[in-house]
């Protein structure tokens, strides 16, 4: 032990007098100190302190679940949850033993995966993608014949975008900046405010960028995320694993998922009071689950009240392109705030988008951005470590979210085809959308607010008190009761409204309006036949 | 305050009879409970017990780096650390102004990044991911024009291994059944032993598997994980991350980086008399940065080890393919447990692989996987959870790995051109190596270990006094000040040593072997002419 502690101090005498590498310069806080020999440092120290009160038995306790992180342990994601498991069983069943269960197949409505529903993609983008892949062929006479002009010709700006042509390499751990060039434009042209390459950083989706955001700001469990009740369940299981405390507020059902002001100060106030400290506002426009689109003048409340309270605007703004009625329209809160006057420095706000949603709904290629401004250089560079660390996001996502911020243009070969598609797919999920919202609201105790965009519904339903305490009884959420008696009887997939977090006392489900047009009658019958008979049986 | 309460109070009498939506059935632990209601319920109990002492001011602090995430400001990452934004710097001046610097071009030799210095992609990989990301053309008589007959057909092999042949659906939470069939497949051909798709988990890339397994490990800085130093930084910042401890085993430097088992039991003891429970051992083998390749019965040794401590064995096995020396071979940590006995329940082991690496250095396609073994069914569950959260890794990746286990064989119209390709680049890389490691053998003061594997050098550099009190006085780490001057005087970037951990008093660099053949000999003479002026100028 003493030539142990001997080589521990030897080497803080080493390097006390040599302040070590710092990958980050421009920074001068505690972070410029190399973290081996700090946490070196602080070990050794420790060690001073109680080597000899510490009991010397550590050995390693056998790896079960309870000696596991209790914050991965505590974290839930209801997407994925029980229900999807039951699905994949009865699934297998049905390939097994067909005729097995009442129905032919599970139609996934749990989760916005457009294409594992038989959307197909928007074939610019898959062209472009497919000789980025392969740029040997673009100079290939036969690839005329398979490829539009338009594609051909974007694959090689954007090849020239990529250093070295290289699509195999690692890229700058923002992204490539010639991508993020062209992002920026295409959120300029959105917004009608400039936009800076340098704010943007290009994910594997939406969901590693909100990771790295609560990784960020979460300090301990007295650091508080404010958002909607109901949510998307990334937040509040990335707010588990990073330590947090979720600070709901709640939306208004009575008003079509209102996002009220007072409802904020109040939850606002009350965290306070028992000691919490509300670092950031999640605000999810168009909403999920629950599909509302926020009106400019309430956004305009929320970037104010943002601004007063001192809260980073965290904006998911990943269904930007899914608006289905003609009387609301998206507007980017930073678009909002720039508006207001605020400019680049004065409220910090995060804006994310997808590749897996809009009307792309690219999901497997896993790609996005987050858009950061109002920032500090050095928090902003603290950022762009946790981004490093993962050394890059994936090529083709990149190059993907590039298309889709600045997808074919009047007058390109593919402008024609690719409006087609955009609009087929966007017109079909706005009818889709009208005809489960109208099934449900026809259900008896079912009330379901409209889909003004995202890709979901969210009906409220007044489960009978026999179902409730028949689920009770079953150790269940009543309404992941409902949900499961649901897919049981019609292969149909939804989630409980226990997931997102609901007002207690009432119970939903979220159900996607993502299965395919010609599908969607028998879906409705289905349901409407179940919940019928669900009815019946637990009628008071 | 009183009204909140009560509403509180409501929602837990609510809830409290009904156990909340689990999404991970067969759990019975603390986690079998709603993360939200669970939250709640901890905040509520906390807010009883406060409420009266508990300050009312915790508005939110000013966004300041002071107030970020501790754990996020201690982390660093040497890899893309500050010679990298230098070398960047450079770069850009050398474009607005050429030759304003002593060189023409920035040679980045700290990051494996194969293709980002020219490497070329191998062909067969390239037409297969082309062909998924735009299945459309499998048909058309053109493609057989442009592509393999073999990357054809096994492009259509993919598509019916992917459901409903949607390349751009999220997948299952550890990947497409089919492709970890295929990955299982080729873990037994490479093995002799056998392998369950089950196990596998795909990944973008290694380093968020290497993630999850920290954030599933550690539960506060009391836990420690063993890791080599020299170590791959990811491995210190994941540690820092997660916010645990760091604890280092030496490699033998005298010894070819050695790692000696004595060693590791000198340093458990050690690690545990202060308090910390080790719980994981980091191997990388072949070695990042130090390139050493394991022998066989040193991996039994280590194996031995780990069992008996109960640590879980983490294997960075992701140079699996880099060996360039003919008396050294790759076995995998599972082939040499099997070997030794030791069956699926008896070891947690858990082993990275990448298509970053290997012959192919495809970093920009961020696909990898782990092959996770010898956990209990709950230990597994949580680790499932933790990879549903992000939902999926991106299908390009996914393919990849499943490529790179599964290349084309003896037979198949492409296996020529496959071989010659792979072939072609080992040998390269290999000269390379040898080349690069003679040429640092002959500088004053340096001694080089053998690249046995991997894709890096890592020689010690004895610096002249003098040398280390200029460093001293710039606040510089003296192998870092060596590195910057190595990078304004040459344009070569390597990665400083003390970014990787040494023993106290020695000083390192990390060189990766990677430049194109033709461009080693101007690098050697480059090397050699700044060293020996470097010397010239600090000689004591």
């Amino acid at each position: 032990m003493r030539k142990f502690v001997a080589h521990r101090a030897k080497s803080l005498i080493t390097n006390a007098t040599a302040p070590l590498l710092n990958p980050h310069h421009h920074q001068s806080s505690s972070s410029s100190f190399n973290y081996y020999y700090t946490s070196r440092l602080a070990r050794f120290l420790t060690s001073i302190a109680s080597d000899t009160s510490m009991a010397s038995d550590k050995s390693t306790p056998p790896l079960t679940a309870q000696s596991l992180n209790p914050k991965v342990l505590k974290c839930e994601y209801a997407v994925r949850g029980e229900i999807v498991s039951l699905a994949q069983k009865l699934q297998q069943d049905l390939q097994v033993n067909p005729g097995s269960h009442p129905f032919e197949e599970i139609i996934y409505c749990n989760i916005g995966n457009p294409q594992s529903l038989g959307q197909q993609p928007i074939t610019f983008f898959r062209e472009v993608l497919a000789l980025c892949d392969h740029p040997t062929i673009l100079d290939r006479s036969e690839t005329q014949g398979l490829f539009s002009a338009d594609s051909i010709e974007r694959a090689w700006q954007i090849l020239d975008q990529v250093p070295g042509r290289a699509t195999g390499a690692y890229s700058h751990s923002q992204g490539i900046k010639g991508l993020r060039d062209t992002i920026a434009a295409g959120i300029e042209a959105r917004d009608g405010f400039p936009a800076d390459p340098n704010d943007i950083f290009l994910t594997d989706g939406a969901s590693p960028a909100v990771h790295m955001m609560m990784q960020l700001l979460i300090r301990s469990e007295n650091d508080g995320i404010f958002c909607p009740i109901p949510q998307y369940p990334l937040y509040s299981a990335s707010i588990a694993l990073h330590g947090g405390t979720l600070v709901p507020y709640y939306l208004d059902e009575a008003t079509g998922w209102g996002l009220e002001i007072s409802e904020l100060k109040k939850q606002l106030e009350a965290a306070r009071q028992k000691g919490i400290t509300v670092r950031a506002l999640v605000v999810i426009n168009p909403g999920n689950p629950t599909g509302q689109v926020l009106a400019e003048e309430n956004q305009r409340d929320i970037v104010e009240f943002c601004k007063k309270e001192g809260l980073v605007l965290l904006a998911d703004e990943v269904y930007q392109e899914n608006i289905y009625v003609p009387d609301k329209h998206f507007h980017s809160f930073k678009k909002v705030a720039r508006s207001m006057g605020y400019g680049d420095k004065d409220i910090p706000l995060v804006s994310f988008q997808s590749v897996s949603k809009g009307y792309y709904g690219e999901c497997g290629k896993r790609g996005g951005y987050m858009e950061v401004t109002g920032f500090s250089p050095e928090v902003r560079e603290q950022i762009y470590k946790l981004a490093s660390v993962n050394l890059c996001s994936n090529i083709s996502g990149q190059i993907l979210a590039s298309l889709v911020m600045s997808p074919p243009k009047v007058g390109d070969e593919s402008y024609e085809s690719y409006s087609a598609e955009k609009d087929g797919i966007l017109q079909s999920l706005a009818r889709r959308a009208k005809t489960l919202e109208d099934a449900l609201n026809n259900l008896e105790g079912v009330t379901c607010n409209k889909a003004e965009g995202a890709m979901y519904l969210f009906p409220r339903i007044m489960l009978p008190n026999k179902a409730i305490k028949e689920a009770e009884s079953l150790k269940k959420a009543p309404d992941a009761y409902y949900a499961s008696r649901l897919l049981n009887a019609t292969g149909i997939v939804v989630v409980p409204g226990s997931g997102f977090g609901q007002v207690p006392g009432t119970w939903h489900f979220r159900c996607t309006i993502l299965p395919q047009e010609e599908k969607i009658p028998a879906i409705v019958s289905q349901l409407t036949e179940f919940h019928k008979k669900f009815m019946d049986e637990f009628r008071d």
